[in-house]
Formats: C-alpha cells, structure tokens, sequence
C-alpha cells in the first residue's frame, strides 16, 4: 500500500526504560532512514515532555556507527517521562506537531504512553491535522493487553531467573547461615516478572520455592506455615516477592517506605523484602537476608535477552512500515506463531483496546496455591529469555569411607 | 624440589563464597590429578565441619567433563562453612587427618579460614604428624594483606562497576523521577568493593558520585550538605554505599536490621541503604530509593572477570605445587609483577602474618574527601575486571530548529 501522506516523522520513549527499549528505536530509524516518503527524523528528549518544550533531536544527524551500538545500550537514550498529558496539554502538542511538519509519530512505552498516544491520535483528528501516530510496547512489566508479550519483558526475566540460580548458590554454600532469603521483584500489579524467577527451576525441591505474587493477597499466617515446612523439607527457602504485594486489607507489605504516587496514581513503594525478612527472623526465629535487584533488573548489560532485543528491534522497524501504511491509534502487537520452533510476527492492535488497560497473570499459569508457575508457563516464558540460563554444575556425592 | 612426603590431599572451601571459588578448586584437583606423589584427592563437605564429621568426597571419583563446567559455576561446589574451630576440635581433626592418611591440605578462604588453617598446621606439628598446610585467598571483600589483591574480588568489582553503570541508566533516562539513587555493596570493614563502583567512571559529572566507604565515619550533616549540592549541579545523585557504614560513634546505619553477631563476632547487618533512603527524602525532600544487589555480587554468573578466574585457578594449581615442594602454614599469594602489561605470578606469605588481619583500603586510593578513589586506583583494580566494561552509547545532542 502506498503512504498516503508524507512529512516528518518523530520517535519518543515513555515510562520507565527496559534493556532494549533502544532497540525499538534502532528499529525505527532504520526503517525510516530506508524510506523515502518521510523527510525528517525527529527524536523527543524525555518523551512528551520533550515535545512540549520542542526539545527536539536530529535523527538523521548521529553517525552511522551510533545504532549499532545503541543496540546494546540498555535504558532510553532519548530520555524518558512519566508526565500524563493534560487536556490543555493537547491542543498545544498538535500545534507543535503541525508547525514541525509532523505526520508520523512512534510512541514507544507501557500502558502509560499507550493512553497518551491514543489521546493524541484523538486530537488530531478533532483539530482534522492529518497525523499517524502507533505506540510500540514497551515494559519488563508484561502487562499490556492484545500482544503475546511484551520487548524489555523477556531481558527482565532473564535477569531475575538467572539472579536466582546464581544467589541461591550462596545460600546453598551453607544453607544454615542464612536459610531464608527473599528476592524482591519488580512488576507492578501484574505477576510475570517474579514468575519468571522459576524459569531455572527444574525440580519441585529447586529453588525458587515460594513466588508471592502482587495478584494474590498475601496471607501472613499460610505463609509463615509454608516456610517453616519447606525450611524443615529442604533445609532452606528461597522466596521470590513482588515489591507490591499486597495483604488483604490491600494494604501494601512495602507502605513502610511508601512516598506517594506518581503522576498516574501509582504507589511508590519499597520495602516488602524487608518486611518478609523482619517477619520470618521475628516469628520463626530464622536468618533471612533479601536481594532487592531494582533497577539493575531492567537495565543488566550482561543479561540482554537476543530474541528480546530482536523482537524489540522488530516493533520499532515494522512499526515505521505500518505508519506509512496508513496504521494510526493502534499498538504494534507481537502475534506468536503455532510453529514448532519459537516465532513472533507483528500484528496492530487498536490503542483504545490498550490504553490503561493491565494484563495480570492469567490463574493458568499458576498452581492451585497460586505459589509456583505450571509447565503452561514454562511453555509460554522460557522461549522469551534467549539462550538457556546457566545452571551450575554440581560434584558426585561419591563419599571417602 | 622433590616431595618430602605423599598420601592424601584434601581441599576444603570456606567462608562466603565468591563467582569463581571453584576455579580455584579446579585448578588443585587437575594439579593434584597429575602428580604420583598424591593418592586420594579429597574434597571436605562444608569446609572444616565436613571434615569434623568425616563428610568426604573422592574427587577422584569426578567425571573429567565436570571440571570445565565447574571453572564456569560460582560458588562454593564443595559447600562452605562459617565455623571457628574450637581448641578442643583440634586434637580430634588431626586425629581425622591421621587416620585418612591425608599429609597435604589446602583450605580455600578469606581471614577466618586463614586462622583455621594455622591453627590446625600448629596443631600438627605439636601432635607430631606430618601434615602440610596451605591457605588460597578467596573473598570478594579483597581484605587479605601480603596478596596484591584476592580471587573473588575482580569479579565482584566488576560486578559492582558495571551495575552502577547500567543502574544510574534509570536514574538519567527521567532524573527527576527519582533524583537521588543509593546503591549498596558488601565488603565487611574495608572499601574495596565499594570504591569499585567507581571503575566505570570516567568524569567528574559521571556516577558514582559519592563513595560511603566503612573506613570513613559517616557524618550526617556533611552527607545531606553534599547530596544537595551534587543534586544542584547535575540533577541526580548516585550514591554507593557499603552496608557495614557507622556513624561517628561507630554505631552502624544499618543496625536497625541487625541479627546478632556470627561464629567470628562480625556483626550481621542489613539496612544501610534504607536509612540512607529515608534520610534523604526526609531532610532534602528529594525521592530517593535504592538498589542492593545482595548475594548477587558475590555470585552473578553474567559478570565474571576472565583476569580473576584465571588467577583462582592458578592459586589453586600453584598451591598444590607449593604444598608438593614441602610449603606448610602459609597462604599462596598473587604478585603483581612491574611489567607494561598486568600480569602476576604466585608466591607464599606466613599464615601468622595473614590469619585475622584485615587490609583496608588505603588513604592513597582516596581523594582528600575520602569520598572517591582517586586513579592510583584506577591502575590498582582495573586490570583485576578483566575485558572493558560495557559503557553506553549516547546520541548527539543536535537540537532541530
């Protein structure tokens, strides 16, 4: 299909960054520096923020050497924003739009950036400023509707699956020095990061032996039951906790650190590794330590996911295509094929299906205590982290008598 | 120099283990493997504890195709132990030793295990049985003196280096959503693994941009009146933090979280990083949150240095040979030769001059503020993380008009 208008075409990233949300934008570029239809290729520093201010970057302006080694570089090199649109906000941004030329417009994020694209898209059309505007996901969160998963996700999971074979090699060294330990997941509302710290897991005795997960209410006493019959099993714990969770008043495990919410209403918390530590030493009377991973667990260098940055690559480049195909208010989606081997396509989903819109961890995926993932899981995560993790080898128990 | 005696070699790990403690294990067992002086080769289960309880393995007893897969797992394979031998354990384990024929030991660890291996070579040669010992320096901490640094440490600095890269890559794509990040790191009562933060920096304005080391009394006020002006002059502050930082009373920060002490009367501590959290969104009023890698640095198998795995494992062929050319009650050390490229040989320093003393880091390392390293250090640790850390790329800053 031919485009049917041409002009200027900017990129922004929105939400909090992923190790390869620059792929997506690599992508991008590259699809558009091939193309003739569009003229400029503008980049927003800090996303929409960056709009506003008309701080606005060259694109075809960097050295040719620059992408390839953007691709590697975790975290959003064009800065980005949490900043929530007003409405008094929006008739502006299309001024600038216009003024600058504008008519293809790539909005790379979450679920954050999904609604503000699509507002946009919307003020466009009532100001009749003819504007493309997709949104490529973005977020180790995994809770965006309408697409198998979602870019940054699978180099997230990577990390905490590995974090998690490796830590609990310390732990295993002597388990009786520190026989619990709690890893605090990112992830928000939704369970599949702290899912994936199971994807090492082999054997029911394997670690991670307890998920909490942030769409399970937490229930002190089962829990506190739970880790004292693994601990009297296995020897040690190794729990695995979203830094949301949440007791059953909804009351967040971590609101002793909590400051506030953030421009969309979301608590910032910290703290419920803490918590859990205080309260296995308080009332079981067992050492326990915590690793709180944070932002280290979006942004490892050394942990990149290929298929994750493919696929992240992929949006960028394929949601350049789909703009000057005439694609406008909708989300580049990735479709998984029912081939033998692992393949994604990418398909387009319509931003007011998206916007806002959470994609929790479907009951499927869990066991009937809702503690562990099942094989579905497996199924569906292990072809999203790249290459296998690295399991440790172990000596022969063979004993001197 | 021909052996003075053969029978039996035994090798223990001990302590808190390190990403490549193993390849110093790998490196004795294919020592030990091609020399007739040696009979068994014995692995203890647990360090000293295993061997208090004759829980032995036959290394022998190994498939060949395990040792390269070792080189390549973190931690301790043999399990480790946080056991002070008690003099009356002394009598008995020479006891063990005797009756298993074992005439060589290497005993893999930091000070405390230092302690236990002269402490039993003294215990030997009262008892009148021949018996080599040697220690191999093993702790992440790098606080063992007369080695120019210690295995475990290189890998852990690299760790540390590359994550307060790929971390501070959150804080700078949106400054101002959390301007102010603290990073936590090991090391017990020395800096060296904190001051590795810093090997990845490369300006002033870059982060880290304050080094909280245990050596230096944190002084509250000085701290706030710092975080400030950083905060003023770049827009965020990334701090790295050793978990062990007391006040000028020497009452840890983090002793809000303290358990009790352990076998060596080190104190158990967590909560540095929090209290450093709170304090600056309290009195700055600035959002602040934290990272603590925990036993990941210790063990992150994404992040091992090439430089200090090659030098574990030659500790431990080295110290095979030693113990074979009739060394005893001595630790192996690395030296650091004065050629234009890095490079160590091995050597022996007394085991009476090793056990229980710490090496801090030293006033040289430190700028007059002692709040960061200066590049003395940079040439010290550098080459001990092995292949360059993995800096990010940045687009130009060329502004449409």
């Amino acid at each position: 299909m031919p485009p049917y208008l041409s002009g200027n075409l900017i990129i922004g990233q929105s939400g909090g960054a992923t190790a390869v949300i620059n792929a997506s934008l690599v992508g991008a570029v590259q699809a558009a520096l091939t193309d003739k239809h569009i003229t400029g290729i503008y980049g927003m520093r800090h996303g929409i923020e960056g709009l506003l201010k008309e701080d606005l970057l060259d694109l075809r302006q960097q050295p040719s050497s620059l992408w390839p080694q953007l691709l590697e570089t975790p975290s959003a090199a064009l800065g980005s924003c949490r900043y929530k649109l007003k409405d008094h906000d929006l008739e502006r941004t299309i001024d600038i739009l216009r003024r600058y030329n504008v008519r293809f417009m790539l909005y790379i994020g979450g679920n954050d950036s999904a609604d503000t694209a699509h507002r946009l898209a919307q003020a466009a059309q009532q100001q009749h400023y003819e504007l493309s505007i997709l949104s490529v996901p973005k977020t180790i969160d995994n809770d965006l509707p309408l697409t198998d998963h979602c870019p940054g996700y699978g180099s997230a999971a990577r990390f905490i699956a590995q974090a998690t074979i490796d830590s609990t090699l310390n732990t295993t060294s002597i388990p009786w020095h520190y026989p619990v330990k709690v890893i605090e997941t990112m992830g928000r509302d939704a369970g599949w990061l702290t899912a994936a710290a199971a994807l090492g897991k082999r054997s029911e005795l394997d670690p991670p032996h307890l998920l909490l997960l942030p769409e399970q209410p937490f229930q002190q006493e089962r829990f506190l039951t739970e880790i004292e019959a693994i601990y009297r099993r296995i020897g040690y714990v190794i729990i695995v906790a979203a830094e949301t969770i949440r007791d059953e008043k909804g009351v967040a495990l971590g609101a002793v650190g909590q400051t506030g919410v953030d421009a969309f209403q979301h608590p910032l918390l910290s703290g419920a590794a803490q918590y859990l530590v205080d309260l296995v030493k308080r009332e079981l009377g067992l050492r326990a330590r915590f690793d709180k991973p944070g932002d280290l667990q979006r942004m490892a260098s050394a942990n990149i996911s290929l298929t994750d940055r493919d696929e992240a690559y992929r949006v960028g480049y394929n949601g350049v295509q789909a703009l000057l195909e005439g694609a406008n208010d909708k989300m580049v989606t990735l479709l998984r094929q029912p081939d033998d081997v692992y393949h994604c396509t990418t398909g387009l989903a319509d931003l007011t299906a998206v916007a806002n819109v959470q994609r929790l961890l479907p009951d499927t995926y869990l066991n009937a205590e809702k503690t562990m993932v099942t094989q579905a899981f497996y199924d569906y995560a292990l072809p999203l982290i790249g290459s296998p993790l690295q399991q440790p080898a172990r000596l022969e128990m063979t004993r001197i008598r």
